[in-house]
């Protein structure tokens, strides 16, 4: 739902084009001028590029398990950010004692919801680094607003109203004190998830490994041509660029994958997602003219926007 | 149980036909033609289709990898859905408070059975993007399917109604305040396992991971014969058709196995697993004859459906 | 402690014996008549072979890691039974309330000690299909064994008599609500590995995998003497039948262990494991007599029985 | 710290010493008799040996993974029970309700965490079939050391007797309910944690694994010298003992990782844990003289005890 | 944020500066004198060096994988840390009932508040073997740093603090048993982290691996001269050294990432992990010019301090 299948191999290709230039050019120098260089009686067996091929193959599996691993520990921790959203507002509605349904309790349940809402978006706009309060004025109330544009953290802040709600709500004789401890333990969960993105996000994957596979990768491409001059005439350019690409794309995977809150077009889809939460808690609260009018404006968004 | 042991070998070459196809075409070209192309000089050692191999084998070792864990994470999930409602009913039975045997409780008891009956079908007909109130009337009661109607995600609004009855069941005394609250742990539970399946039907296995296969793969495929034109006459046909389709079969059953979801023949067999808990809900309340009737009938679908 | 260490080698390559009887018929005839079938011109240069044997070892690497975590997850399953099972008894023995240590209460007691000890054989019984009732008389009161035997699914039903015994002890005064809910939640965690078990053993491993796997190991295997025929002459024969049983071997392992719940002399040891429950927990209710006469036993019968 | 960080090579070497020897004793022979037998003649391509030696590769790879797991787990297992037994004392410190700082209940808290000291040791000899009662008259009462001596699963019994002092002091109100379940999931963790030692201990890894990869390796050994018959002269005794040395010394390593709590000098460390685990308790009820007068003892320790 | 981008090829090349000197000598020497040692009749096939490279590929990528578990597991941990923190402070704002917002709760509050920070920055200093008690005047009462000084075991010393003052707001009726509870297990929750850093710490990685792997690594380049005599003249010294570094730059990197606690440039960056849970922690009480005035801080530190 989130991929355009048909990705155009220019976008990819788009990807290596310096390497691959490169690459050319080395290839291309090498076939015209290896006899005048002497280069000619240098032939090295093609069981050398082999070996480093295996140590390449060794490196670049490695990256991609690690990378892919964080690509889907992102999309994990997103799906249980989707599940105690809804979790949350569905224990607030059964756990809430409110026999006349009091306007006053109505209030307070909807802006909780909203705050939740609010929180999905303001999470995902932290980690890619943008203005977490963008269009907070929709979903909080003037004095959650205000507590909340003193805090750095503002995802963090909002838990912590959610938790002075609770504490409002037990006083009150709304919630009893299982409930309470009940809610609050979703509420935990939601800031783990929060902390867990904060970490795939602030952990750079050791970039010293990416260091060790370009230098793998290009002393086998150098050593690629040595191996193939009594073979081969012209068709070896095409060779070594055909073999270079297809050990660099998987590296560029590998890449794009590991960081999945860097704001590409490529990351988790999180303000999708959390659109999604909002419908999902809209109707909950029975808004559901919210939900029909929204219903379509999420098929359209897909089509255009995510491509990994 | 769920699979026929016995696949037949058309059913798997069918697969990849137009792939196979394709190959064949491409060698019996090459056998035919390459001497009047003067491509007969042309002659690459077989080392450099053997590093295209090692490439290959990387790729598809990592596709396969994640692919069965993405299909044996629906089977794991699906088994969490089986464990949670069997707890659910008996957590409901040993804990209400009904010393009188009333009509009343029996009924709730009935309802709330049945609903979770009904919201395993549901969630499974969501998932494969079928009509998620198949059926409904059989199992809900006319209040219920009301509310539901106005959802646009069924099973959450069976949940909520779900939360609703334990509500009803607290306020009256039949539950006490620690057992509300571990049946709704239940409920969250299984709330959890409808967000995992749809985090995985949602998540599209990156599309450019299979590009890059194919890139390799045909790369392999089209230098192949190349390797093998003085050794081999005719035999090179064969070999080309042979050593490919062992490695497009790999990348196959990949495909098959990453989207477990899809409603085709070879998803999670969530129909036969719902029908499985009905069973066992059933039995729990007693609906013995039910049980008894339906014995038979699963064994039928099972011979006939599932196919992997 | 339950596997003999000195497997016979007529019992490891009785396991293959007939792929093996037809790799060295086929090595044998094509010794005999590859020159009389003009075979002898066609030479395979051996790394077609290699890179064959390349896909053969991804697909039997993945295999083998995959049969091994559902042989290991078994073993992890049954495990966690153990520990459940004498968590429950503890937690029964150290929360009733029974200052006066009453006949009754020592009575239900023990019928639920024993129901628990009976709940691992019966379960172990039904994951090998067979009678899960099987000297139910000796360990379930006769009320108990007349409500199982309306049940289809003997360890659930079992399950739900602990529950109702929970109500009772609530209802007695035996138990507060904070420490029937904590028992409740041990029973929980034996229906989930109950319900562990039933996916284990109701998910057959893909079986188009096996069948890649036989496709490009007999293509190996086929191939393989073609790329002999100027080395050697009849130790061809040889080479090839040892080579072949080096792969077909480890599949054969990962077949074994793939299934642990199938009756089979090398499956997971769970009459055993229960034996070893019964004798902790009679420890628990006092009944020393029991396991002392008892503590040969099980030295016995594992020398005899398992063997992977 | 659990490690000396130079293993002498003759203890590496001495791990292989007698198939080293038989190695060369066969290397040898090969070299003085090979022409003298007619072998000469027979000349295997090294491809052949490559090819077994890929099978033995992922053999051994799948063998170290699985034997690093289970050294791995039970180091986590301990690191478990490490945690649990200071916050089991923790929380009986925070929890229990003694305003009066009376004589008995510091008697009762000093008894309960020499218990928890003791069981560590106490679990430690029992998973190295040794007496699990050793020193036992130094940490246990002598009631509890008359009840604990009736039992065969001593650790077993010693839980049981925290959970009978839980009792008590849930009786006579020295905690309430809570704190008593609460309590107890900490006891079922510690028990989770036995538990988890005894099925690794008890599970034997696969042997027919070992027989597959000896049957692999010496097939491998054989066939070498026959690769290199017309290249080397005498440096061939030398290479396919090194060779052979190289696959050797991994598969040694994998058996001596996989068996975590047999009673080598290379298992777990479990007498230095409950060591320190005990010195952590002690701390906690404020014995810091034991702790100041054992602070150098562990490190005498350390240095001549464990050896991997 | 945590790793600076560009990583001097210097610095890495100086991890492994003798290693390749070694390696550059002993090709040198061949290069010079192989031809006066007789060593040109010596020619070793390159498919030796071929297999022995694919032992060492498997144990690299097996000591990889292992090495960034441990690596990611201690992020992981801290991760956990912060988050922990921020629901120990949250839940402790939430629960406490003080209506009348006394100075005294507020004075507790704030202790407690500082004593997590405090915490953070002590766990740190003990897993690097430096003062857990640095700093300690700015963070705790005289009363905490006093009974703190007496324990060996700094961080456990603190979480029992916490438990006292949990215990006298029990006490006080500032909190209901289940949110003493509900905190207690987030304290839980802390002393399971750091036990899980300890146990990282000191379990060293089988150093045997090392050994196995370097006796592979060192057999390989030794042999590598033999099997090129033919081809190259000059230049094989130029390649011995660059496939030796390939190998050997990968075996450094596993050695960086397996010991994250040791007081490296590389390790996990503990300290300014504190100081941002210090920044949030301190927003959550509203100290908000602290936050503000070392918003910038951070930012120098990170582009000095860490490099991977």
């Amino acid at each position: 739902m989130l991929l355009k299948k048909n990705i155009p191999w220019t976008y990819i290709l788009g990807k290596i084009k310096w390497e691959i230039t490169a690459v050319a050019l080395y290839a291309i120098a090498f076939g015209l001028w290896h006899e005048d260089l002497n280069l000619h009686h240098i032939t090295i067996p093609l069981s050398i590029p082999a070996i480093i091929g295996t140590i390449i193959s060794l490196l670049l599996a490695f990256r991609s398990n690690q990378a892919y691993d964080r690509w889907w520990e992102a999309r994990i921790i997103w799906g249980a950010i989707v599940n105690d959203s809804r979790t949350l507002i569905r224990q607030l509605q059964a756990f809430i004692n409110d026999p006349e349904f009091s306007v006053d309790v109505s209030r307070i349940t909807e802006n909780f919801t909203k705050r939740q809402m609010f929180w999905n978006y303001s999470l995902g706009q932290m980690l890619r680094g943008q203005d977490p309060l963008k269009n907070a004025d929709q979903y909080l109330s003037r004095e959650d607003l205000k507590f909340v544009r003193n805090h750095m953290h503002v995802p963090n802040a909002l838990l912590m109203l959610h938790n002075r709600d609770l504490k409002y709500m037990l006083e009150e004789g709304l919630l009893n004190p299982f409930q309470q401890v009940e809610i609050d333990r979703t509420i935990t969960r939601l800031c783990d998830a929060m902390g867990k993105c904060e970490r795939i996000k602030n952990t750079v994957f050791p970039t010293t490994y990416s260091l060790y596979i370009n230098f793998a990768l290009y002393l086998f491409i150098v050593l690629l041509p040595f191996g193939l001059t009594e073979h081969l005439g012209s068709i070896l350019v095409l060779l070594v660029i055909l073999i270079s690409a297809s050990f660099l794309l998987v590296e560029k995977m590998a890449i794009h994958l590991q960081d999945p809150f860097e704001n590409k077009a490529t990351d988790t889809p999180m303000t999708t997602l959390a659109r999604n939460i909002e419908k999902d808690l809209r109707e909950m609260i029975r808004d559901y003219e919210y939900v029909k009018a929204n219903a379509n404006q999420t098929k359209v968004v897909k089509d255009n926007f995510y491509m990994l």
